[in-house]
C-alpha cells in the first residue's frame, strides 16, 4: 500500500454546493465564501456556473462574483460552462479554467440536461475549440459513475467510454461522480481499475457523495488506488438533490481531516476551513454537514 | 488485497447506544429492539448492563429485558458486568455471554471507572473466574484506543499490552474501541498490525465511533488487515457523549451497507435492520443517525 503523498482537493462548495441550496444567496455571501477558502489555502475552487438563471436561480450573478473576489496567485477559480454561451460569458468575466459534465447514464443524460449522451459531448466540442483558443483549461466532470437514480447499475466499462472520449476533446483531468453516494469500497476501486486503462490515473479524481455514509471509506479507497484529486464540499453544501434531507456532498473539512491523519499534505489549513464553513452554514440557516465541524464545535 | 467473506456484527445498540442516550425507555421498548434486532438476522446482540442503576440509570431493568426477549436459537444475548456482583446479578437472570471492559488510557480508566488500569484488570479476575466455573464467554472491550479525550495520543504498544492481557484473563474477543471517533485509516491499520503481534487476528474486533465522520473508512481498513468482527449500533444509538450533539457509535445499518457492497456476508437483513432502527428513534423522539436509514426513507 502506498498512498500519495500529496492530494489536491477541489473545492465545489460554491458551485455544486450552493446550487443545489434551495436559498439562493447574495453576491456578497459567495464572494466572502469563495476568499474565505482560498483564505484556508485551498488551491482550487469552482466558483459559479455560467447558465440560465432561469434553470439554476442559485447561480445567477457568476459573473458579478468573480469580479468581487479577491484572486489570489496560485488558486484556480473554476467555472462550470456547459456550452457555447456559458464559455463566452464565462471569458468575459475573466475565467480561466471552466469544467464540462456528461453522465454515465443515459437515463440521466436525459433527463437530467435533455440529450443523449453522445449529443452531450457533440456539444462540448465547440466549446472545447473555443477553451482551447483562449488558453482556458477544461475539467470533464462524469456523474453517476456508481449507479444512476433511474437505471440502477452503471458499468464501469461504460464510465471509462465517456472518460476516454472527454480526455480525447481535451479535458486534462476527468471527475469520475458518485452522484447518488451509492457506490462503496470494493466498487470503487474496480471503477479506477478499469477506467484506469483509458484515462492514466493522474489525470482521473474522485467525487464523491456522502448520501449512504461511504464518501470517506470510498475516498480510502480510490488512495489506495493511486487516485491523488478529490471533489468535495465546504460544510457538506447541496444536499441530496435526489433525496431531500439526507446529504450530498462529502465535506471538505471531513476529507481533510482523513487526509492529515494519513499524513497526506494538501496545503488547507483545518480550523480555518471549519471557520469558513461554519458562516456559510449561518448564512443558510442551517447546521453544517460536516461532522468535523460539528464534533469541534461541540466540543469547543 | 483479500477481504473476510464473512463479517460478525455485534449489535451494541441495546446497551452502548441506550446506556447514552439521554432519555430512559421503557422495558418494553427494549425487549421490542432486541427482538426487532435478533428478527433482522443479527446473531449477537449487547442486551444491557448488569451495573448499579445508580450510576447508570438507563440500564436500568436489564434482568427484565433477559427475561422478555424471545431467546433465538443461534444468537447469543449478552451483557456487560463489570464486577462480580454485576457478573453475579447476570448468572441469575440467565445471562450465557458477558463483557468486560477496560481502557488504554491512564487517566481515562481513572476517570471513567475510578481506577488505574492494573487495578481495572485485577478486579476483572473474579469475574473471569466465576465465569469460567459457569462456563460463560467473556469478551473484553479496550476503549480509547485510538485517542483519549484527557491524553490525547495513545500508543498502539500500551492497546497492544492491555489486548495481551485481557486474552490472557481468558477473553476469547477483544474489542478495540475508538471510544472518541478520532481515528482515521492509517492508524487503524498500523493498531491492528501493532495488536496482531500479541493477539491473533480472529480473536479481534473493530468498535468504532462516527463522530469525525472516519468509522466506515475505518472498517473498510480494519477489514484490509483481515478483522472481521465489529461492533455497531443501531441507528447509531447513543450519540457522542463527549461532544454534545455528534455522532458516535457508527450506525449498524451504514455498516452492513458498506459489507454488503463489499460481497461479505453478514447475516443481516438490510431493510428489517433499518425498521428496527427507525422504530427505536420514534421512541427516542429523535432522528436516525444512520445515513442509509435516512436515504432510504427520504427516498421512499
Amino acid at each position: 500500500m502506498s498512498l500519495p503523498s500529496h492530494v489536491r482537493l477541489v473545492e465545489v462548495g460554491p458551485r455544486d454546493g450552493l446550487q443545489n441550496e434551495k436559498q439562493p444567496i447574495s453576491v456578497a455571501d459567495k464572494v466572502r465564501l469563495v476568499d474565505d477558502l482560498s483564505a484556508a489555502g485551498l488551491g482550487y475552487i469552482e466558483v459559479g456556473s455560467f447558465v440560465s438563471p432561469k434553470w439554476v436561480p442559485q447561480m445567477a450573478g457568476s459573473a458579478e462574483v468573480f469580479a468581487g473576489i479577491e484572486q489570489r496567485s496560485g488558486v484556480t477559480y473554476a467555472a462550470l460552462t456547459p456550452n457555447l454561451q456559458g464559455l463566452e460569458a464565462a471569458l468575459a468575466a475573466g475565467v480561466r479554467e471552466v469544467a464540462v459534465f456528461a453522465a454515465a447514464s443515459e437515463s440521466f443524460s436525459q433527463r437530467n440536461i435533455n440529450c443523449s449522451i453522445a449529443e452531450s459531448l457533440n456539444r462540448f466540442e465547440p466549446v472545447m475549440d473555443a477553451a482551447r483558443q483562449h488558453g482556458v483549461r477544461v475539467r470533464g466532470y462524469v456523474s453517476c459513475v456508481l449507479g444512476c437514480p433511474y437505471d440502477g447499475a452503471i458499468s464501469a466499462r461504460q464510465v471509462a467510454l465517456v472518460s476516454r472520449e472527454l480526455q480525447a476533446m481535451g479535458c486534462y483531468e476527468v471527475s469520475l461522480g458518485d452522484t447518488i453516494g451509492v457506490g462503496t469500497a470494493g466498487a470503487v476501486r474496480h471503477l479506477f481499475e478499469v477506467v484506469g486503462r483509458e484515462v492514466p490515473r493522474e489525470r482521473l479524481a474522485g467525487h464523491f457523495h456522502d448520501t449512504y455514509g461511504q464518501a470517506l471509506a470510498n475516498i480510502y479507497a480510490s488512495l489506495l488506488e493511486g487516485i491523488a484529486v478529490f471533489d468535495s464540499s465546504v460544510a457538506g453544501l447541496g444536499g441530496c438533490p435526489y433525496a431531500k434531507g439526507a446529504t450530498g456532498n462529502v465535506a471538505s473539512e471531513d476529507v481533510l481531516y482523513l487526509l492529515q491523519g494519513l499524513g497526506i499534505e494538501t496545503g488547507v489549513d483545518l480550523p480555518r476551513l471549519i471557520e469558513a464553513g461554519q458562516r456559510i452554514s449561518r448564512v443558510l440557516g442551517r447546521e453544517s454537514a460536516s461532522r468535523v465541524a460539528r464534533a469541534r464545535s461541540a466540543l469547543a
